[in-house]
């Protein structure tokens, strides 16, 4: 399982104003925890202004890249913003997205193929985000398509099927898993990403909602999530889920975690 | 989803000393809040010889039926306590268990068609518990067979495809799980129970194995479960799952037993 640790979004309040203020400490902090937890990836999100983005963006992996040597994913929309954010990372990043939007094939799958980045594609196009798992599924065979065209094997694909909440979708899930175990059984080697707490949007006691659904997305073949790697519950969760789903040869894993504190309670 | 709470078993220690000692309190106590937590049944276990257990078991009964309404799961393998303990009962009792065992099926098989109990048929025979998913859904084919023959419909059996440690067997939730697929497909009326604390025997942070394997086992059609209904965290994990499977239309039950306080962490 690949871990994308989430917290360095400039969408979120606390972490905007940080970079607004320049605030070494606060940064450097979120990326030093989220690596020692076990991130493959840090993702890096300015969340500002089109203008403003390529400099925010640079000055997150000039920050965080001081303190830690995991990888980044580019957390962008915006081809100004990724183009020179490529050109300021010391290891080859993951580019945080494509989908079936013109635009973004457009102007961010060439950059992706062009410094052998891997990718997140995420299940939409022009028309937005398909309702149920035929559409879903079509779209992705067209960005992959696409991914295939340009150079970008499989293996460097991660398909991000779209979780919506399920409090407008009781279906949602069901989609989701759906729509994964169709493209594995068509593609095996890609890959399977998810932005986890959307499943959750708007509900209450959310973290019960993701660690069931995560349970579910492993079963059905998501390798990798954007998630918060400090949720303790959630990593729990994570060594349960293998454990039970036959990927924890002798149970090594989980009782080295146990031993290692993993599952004590958070001193709070 | 049905529950039968798990807690007045007699092999569990405290619980044999109470048995013992006649200790009405505790055993009251057990049942009120096992059944104010939502159990469909409370499993009544004496766990002592054979020569006390009919005594005792219906001293257990007498006790419980004296604070609840909640029916009974009459859980032993003596006929003859069985047999006083289906008379000793108000309401209609879940047979706890029958299995492929001929005793079993020649002494206690009759005596749920006789008084038109539900009861739990376990996936095992006189020469154990078969390995793989395959023997396992050849002995149940068997013992569904008996079933039938005795005049007990589908909709009266739960079967029960034993959950066995992860600890000893890395491919044992995926056994159970692909167990009972097979059997809903065949059998689509028959219900489906475990143990569920089985999954994780021997194994350290068990709670969070045995949340997990809930949320796969309910995602492959488990529609009953032998458990703590005072586990909060484990409610909260199927209530959880129950939603992301689709299974809660508009988050009504979710939204509800969040009102409730389900969610709030237990004050010690």
């Amino acid at each position: 399982m690949q871990i994308i640790g989430e917290k360095i979004n400039g969408t979120r309040k606390r972490v905007g104003q940080a970079i607004l203020d320049r605030d070494v400490n606060y940064i450097q902090n979120l990326a030093r925890r989220q690596a020692e937890a076990g991130s493959t990836w840090l993702d890096v999100n300015a969340g500002t202004q089109p203008d403003r983005e390529p400099d925010d963006l640079v000055w997150l992996i000039d920050m965080v890249q001081a303190v830690t040597e995991t990888p980044l994913s580019l957390d962008s929309a915006n081809p100004a913003a990724l183009a020179v954010a490529i050109k300021a990372v010391n290891k080859t990043p993951l580019i945080n997205s494509i989908s079936g939007e013109s635009k973004r094939l457009a102007e961010v799958l060439p950059l992706a193929a062009e410094h052998g980045c891997p990718v997140i594609a995420l299940a939409m196009d022009d028309r937005g985000i398909p309702e149920d798992c035929a559409a879903r599924v079509e779209v992705i065979h067209q960005v992959l398509a696409a991914t295939r065209a340009a150079g970008v094997p499989d293996k460097r694909v991660y398909v991000d099927a779209l979780a919506m909440t399920i409090g407008t979708n009781t279906e949602s899930a069901a989609i989701f898993c759906d729509t994964i175990r169709a493209i594995h059984a068509a593609y095996p080697e890609v890959h399977f990403t998810v932005g986890l707490s959307n499943i959750s949007f708007g509900l209450p006691a959310r973290s019960h909602i993701n660690r069931a659904f995560l349970t579910l997305a492993l079963a059905a073949g998501l390798d990798c999530a954007i998630l918060d790697p400090l949720d303790q519950e959630l990593r729990a969760t994570l060594l349960a889920a293998e454990l039970v789903l036959g990927r924890d040869n002798y149970c090594l894993h989980y009782v080295r975690a146990y031993r290692a504190g993993v599952f004590d309670k958070p001193a709070n």
